[in-house]
């Protein structure tokens, strides 16, 4: 076991249930807001987009929740996903910290997007929703949910921003492939996508609005309902599976880490391996370090405001109490879509304000020359989303070749890079760019924040 | 375990020796020939192009080879490979049939290839070569041997062919990242290959032409090697990890094939799948059936001819008593790229002649839409060539429903369709095409079998 690269866990290990970290947040979690009354928001004003299950969930304060047996089923075709020990990296750097990484990579989606999905399409399932909408950028999430959809026998319907449906096709043709119908949004069957196209017929389209029209649909008909893949704490919720199984692998390792990396977007695949963690240091007064790592070209947690702000560009979603740039915030266009998000979930802006969590900011080359370092080491191909955290695993380790330290490091391979070769492509030429902003652009945005009491 | 989705081995459970069919052939090897004297080729005519220990593994008829600890050490970063019972296919077949696939796709190159590319390059390093040739088409080949050449840190040189390098340039990506460089061939870098441009700078390729120059180059230098991703006796050799891991974990589920199916163009995912289990129905008197499964576009096994061929186009090659279509056969541009070539492994050959494998053919749509069913139950996306299994796999457990025996299938999933999602839009949009040959232009390619007493 000492020189095995990969600590693996038989299927009857998967995790019995989720870890929902709300009962035990160290500070207040504010609740979201309507965005007109600026009211709380109750299951009622939820209640036409999810089903009653999912809403319950993303109020719940016990601090477990049973995983149903439907779920898992599915969830084994690739679960438990192995911990593996990064010897080829670690030698490679010449450093004396242990590296472990977690690879969600091995979903047949290539993320951790379908350990939400399966089990957001079952709770519509089980409530007779006949039809499931959601929104995606690159379309990870869209091709997760695709395939759940196809599993539970559901109808999916996805929007897909509109350039990146003609410009990075082969998600969309997964989503296909898994029989879900794609649109490019904005599309001309729903009124936001007309207004939106009569505006300017040549829009290349925003997630803010394909997620306008996705939500439309399911408004309108009680049999439909919408879905999103992260920043909500039900979502959140349902990611943690990745640190319940992590932390039984580090104890077969016989090791623990003293700090748990993942790159954040909207913060479902950093808090799926984090929370549980986050756990164990409270209840056992560790001292555990936890990096949430973003890009500099979108530094929600380094360099946004902790205030309401609304989920979408347009303002239609309820105001969340988060860290953020503004909702009409225009992040840059790096590769790492996935984390071109202006927000943060909740939980862990809570997290942060209380100092359980630090954000750190890492720079696109940078992320893609740590990506190319952990290709040739360890063989993966990363996402470019996942390699902010390799950026700041390798950082880590050789601060810890510096000083000696023997550090344990964790992180979370979000998913593979199959899918972004292009972007690997524009690396190896040099045509990779870093955007850092101005105090006065951030600035801008940041004064547009809602006015709440 | 009864209702596993997996079953894994552990990394100490990696076979410690690869199986050597060569020991326990039932009938005559006929013995390669120089292609200009017809005389059996020895080791001196293939030392300019190979290390002499992979030379030495072509003949060898050592029924076991030890796996070196260095190639092991790298394998392990995701050997043993998970073998999967089909579970969610068999329900959606409503079949009696019980459905085994073993998961080539989960390494870093997500196919079968990297077990002997690490292998042959370990080999190389061994004998202080410095660098090594090859070529690929769609980039299967040329991938596993940079990631493989990376991790010892060799040289690696791809030619690839001209219209794979425009058309289908994410596996070229791969190679990159992975460090190797990869030409178009036609290249202006070999004789070869200016004369071919010379003869027609618009030339688009071929296979046959990229060998030429990988080897020229190879040729030329004493520290250069050149290497092949199929075919050989040694490349089998090397992929028989598959079909000997898949004989332990088939004893964990308690179980045994009745029948052992694999995709066939040269044929070393095949041949390492089913090999071990060749041997244990001859050792154990069984009477299992082994079906290697090639295209109707090209079908090499189901209506080639056995007998001494060229492996190249051009009559370069030393000659191989194989099934074969005739070495100017030019198979249809269907999507398995993989798939397309006019031999067959001598080994693979002479066990369809001795009548233990059977040679099938399927057609390409039929392929695809048994991928579909697959990726919709099974969720993972096959690559084209592994759906050629996966067509034999259900069209068996679909007999087996009529009949109601409850038969006992297993198939090697040779790698994973994420960089074949091109040909997936083609099948949705209803673009593919079966090809079948009318007998006299097969007639044609064979009447210029070169004369062999």
């Amino acid at each position: 076991m000492a020189n095995d690269h990969k600590i693996l866990l038989s299927e009857s290990e998967l995790p019995h249930a989720w870890y929902n970290i709300m009962a035990d947040m160290p500070t207040e979690v504010p609740p979201p807001l309507h965005p007109a009354t600026h009211q709380p928001v109750g299951p009622q004003d939820l209640a036409p987009l999810f089903p009653m299950a999912l809403i319950q969930q993303e109020v719940s304060t016990e601090r477990y929740i049973e995983i149903p047996g439907a779920v898992r089923d599915i969830l084994r075709l690739w679960r438990p996903s192995p911990l593996h020990r990064a010897l080829n990296l670690e030698k490679a750097l010449g450093t004396p910290a242990r590296i472990y990484y977690k690879n969600e990579g091995v979903s047949p989606a290539g993320s951790h997007k379908p350990n939400t999905a399966v089990a957001q399409v079952y709770y519509n399932k089980m409530e007779g929703v006949r039809s499931i909408t959601t929104e995606t950028g690159a379309g990870q999430w869209g091709s997760a949910l695709a395939m759940a959809c196809q599993m539970f026998d559901i109808e999916c319907r996805v929007w897909m921003v509109k350039v990146s449906y003609y410009q990075k096709p082969y998600r969309r043709s997964l989503i296909q492939l898994w029989g879900a119908s794609v649109l490019p949004s904005p599309s001309e069957v729903t009124e936001a996508g007309r207004a939106a196209l009569a505006r300017d017929p040549n829009t290349s389209g925003s997630l803010g609005l394909a997620i306008s029209e996705a939500v439309e649909v399911a408004a309108a008909d009680e049999a439909v309902k919408y879905s999103l893949g992260s920043v909500l704490n039900h979502v959140l919720l349902h990611q943690t599976v990745i640190g319940e199984e992590a932390l039984k692998q580090m104890q077969i390792a016989g090791d623990y880490p003293d700090v748990v990396i993942g790159c954040v977007g909207g913060g479902s695949n950093f808090a799926g391996m984090a929370f549980p963690f986050v756990r164990e240091r409270m209840e056992r007064n560790l001292d555990t370090e936890f990096l949430a790592v973003e890009p500099t070209a979108c530094p929600t947690l380094t360099r946004g405001k902790y205030a309401y702000d609304f989920g979408d560009v347009s303002g239609m979603t309820p105001l969340i109490k988060m860290h953020t740039l503004g909702h009409d915030f225009v992040p840059s266009g790096i590769h790492a879509g996935g984390l071109r998000y202006h927000g943060m979930a909740a939980l862990i802006s809570a997290l942060v304000d209380a100092k359980v969590i630090t954000g750190r900011a890492v720079a696109q080359t940078d992320v893609f020359k740590a990506a190319l370092t952990f290709a040739r080491t360890e063989g993966i191909v990363p996402a470019p989303e996942s390699a902010h955290a390799i950026r700041t695993a390798i950082d880590e380790a050789l601060k810890a070749k510096e000083t000696g330290e023997e550090k344990c490091i964790l992180f979370n391979l979000s998913g593979h890079g199959h899918f972004d070769m292009a972007a690997y492509d524009a690396y190896l030429a040099g045509e990779l760019m870093d955007f850092e902003y101005p105090q006065e652009s951030m600035d801008k945005s940041l004064a547009n924040l809602p006015a709440v009491e």
